[in-house]
Order: structure tokens, then sequence, then C-alpha cells
């Protein structure tokens, strides 16, 4: 079986619709994500207030589902061997959460299928879903970089917009087993 | 550079002590670990305590490093990309702990180089140190044995005793960069 690395933030959490919640809870500002476009991460709130909330306990364990990612996962866990692989080695207070999180709506996901780690330099897999250029650059296998405000402008990687889009590439052709 | 994937239990954390010590405190028996030679790592205490032991709050934050780890993966880190891989997704109480451990005994390990996992058939690496046949049976890297009682018996790998030997292996005729 081919093996697929999907990403957590920005691919199967929106992880930018729900730290724009968290500053109009803190600010009772109701920022447009379409002025993110184009932004890096970091920069998308003001005073690194990104940094702040996803250093916030509760933030990773309530974040939104991405539409239709459970559906699409699910369905991928059939044709291709599953890695979720998060970065959440940053954010020590996220590991916990983020993996009550993924048992919660991936319930379908064993724990031997999960990763947390730093640097993605290590993972082999034949396909990796992610929103980061620092993440998709140095990995050997076919590369789909998932939009997010922050990649808008990003044009070396084949781009998925969606879920649905992802099952487009992933799911029409894929056989069983390689 | 090389890279070196390197397991936590019974690798840079005695584990085999940390629950003989815990079942002593619980039982007042002190058992030797002369006796767990060849004995399956969940057959070690009577009635599935290990697994117990390892699901105590505190367990792994508490856990004594393993003599000679400290000052050869420092050294290793000189001459390699090393990289700490543990299957700690098995026990979620672990992860902050294992994490904090880290930190406090490992302090030159950036985050970017700790990788928590559960299968670790997604790691690519030159080099894995580990105690467990599951974890280098299908690494296609070179595999160094770390020997722990449950493993005694397994003639599949070369057998590295103790740091000090882990250093001879790596150390000793290494080149700065690959």
């Amino acid at each position: 079986m081919a093996r697929i690395a999907i990403d957590m933030d920005n691919v199967m959490a929106d992880i930018t619709t729900h730290y724009l919640t968290y500053y109009e809870a803190a600010h009772g500002i109701k920022l447009d994500s379409e002025t993110l476009q184009g932004v890096p991460e970091g920069e998308a709130l003001p005073e690194g207030m990104v940094r702040q909330f996803l250093n916030t306990p509760g933030f990773f364990r309530t974040a939104p589902v991405m539409p239709g990612s459970q559906e699409v996962i699910k369905a991928l866990c059939e044709k291709y061997e599953v890695f979720i692989v998060s970065a959440a080695m940053e954010f020590p207070l996220s590991l916990q959460e983020k993996l009550e999180w993924l048992n919660e709506h991936y319930p379908f996901i064993s724990w031997k299928n999960i990763v947390f780690c730093g640097s993605k330099t290590i993972v082999e897999a034949d396909y990796m879903i992610d929103d980061h250029d620092k993440n998709l650059r140095y990995f050997k296998g076919e590369r789909l970089l998932f939009t997010a405000p922050h990649n808008i402008n990003l044009t070396d990687y084949k781009r998925v917009n969606n879920w649905e889009e992802v099952a487009e590439e992933l799911l029409a052709t894929a056989p069983a087993v390689l």
C-alpha cells in the first residue's frame, strides 16, 4: 500500500478560523479571513497573537474539523496506509490535546498511525498533504499543498484547495494495492 | 550528515530498573533483573503490572537515565543528525512527561529532533538504535539492537550492550560529514 502523511493544522483542523474566533472573543474585532491572504501565519494577528493562541490550553482541543476531511480520510484509509503527521513538538501543551482531538473526530485512525514531531524531514511516505513549504520542501514523494491563507502565493507544488480536491487527486485512480 | 533514530525506553531511559523499583515499592518484593532474561516485556511482572506502571502518572517523568547515554548522545550530535524516536502514542499520559524528561536530561536536543509515534515504519534514517524487534524489523538502514532483558535471545541484529558500545560503533570511525 502506498503511504500518505497528512498534516493536522490547517489541513484536518481549521486553525485559521479558530484563531480568528479566539481573536474576536478576546478583542471584539471580527477579522475577515480574506485579509489574511498571502500574510505569513505568524503575522496574521497583531503582536504575536497567533502564537499566543496556539499556546493557550484548550485551543487545539476545540479546533473545528476541516469540512470533508473525516469522510475523505476514512476513504483514503481503505486504499492507502494513512499516517497523521503533526509538528506538535513546538507546542508541548498541544500533544495531549491533539491526540484527544484525533480520537474524538477520527476514531478510525489507530494510535499506531499518529506521529507528533518537530522537523518532518524524518518522515518517509509516498504522498504528503501539508500547508507549509518548510514541510513539503524536503519531502521526496508526491507533494500536495493544502491551501491556507498564508500559502496562497506559493507556486512550487500541486495545490489542493479543499478535501474534495484531495479525493479527486487520490481516490479516483488509486488502486487498492500498489 | 547521516541520521540516527534513537529509541527512548530501555535505550535512553532505564525502564526495566524503573518498573522493578515501582514493583518493590508497591509489593515489597525485590526482583532480580536476572530473572527477567528472555522474558517478554509484558510478562516481566505478574498480572499485566508492567503495562499498569507504564500508565501510571509520573512513571516516565521519573525514569532513571541510562548510564552513558547523555555523554554519548551529545557526542553523536556533533557527527550525526540525531532524532529521538519514541513509540509514545500507545501511552497518552507519557507524551508530556517524555518531552519534559528529554528537556531536563538532554537539553541539547531540539524539539525539532523529537518524534513521538506509534509504528516506526514511517521513520527514515541511516541508523536505528532500539531494543525492540518490531521496530528494527522493517527499518531499511543499519540496525543496532540495544540489549534489554526481553531481547537477550534475539540474534537477528548487531547488538550493543551499553552506550560505550554505541560509541565504539558510531563514534570511532564516523566522519564529520558524510
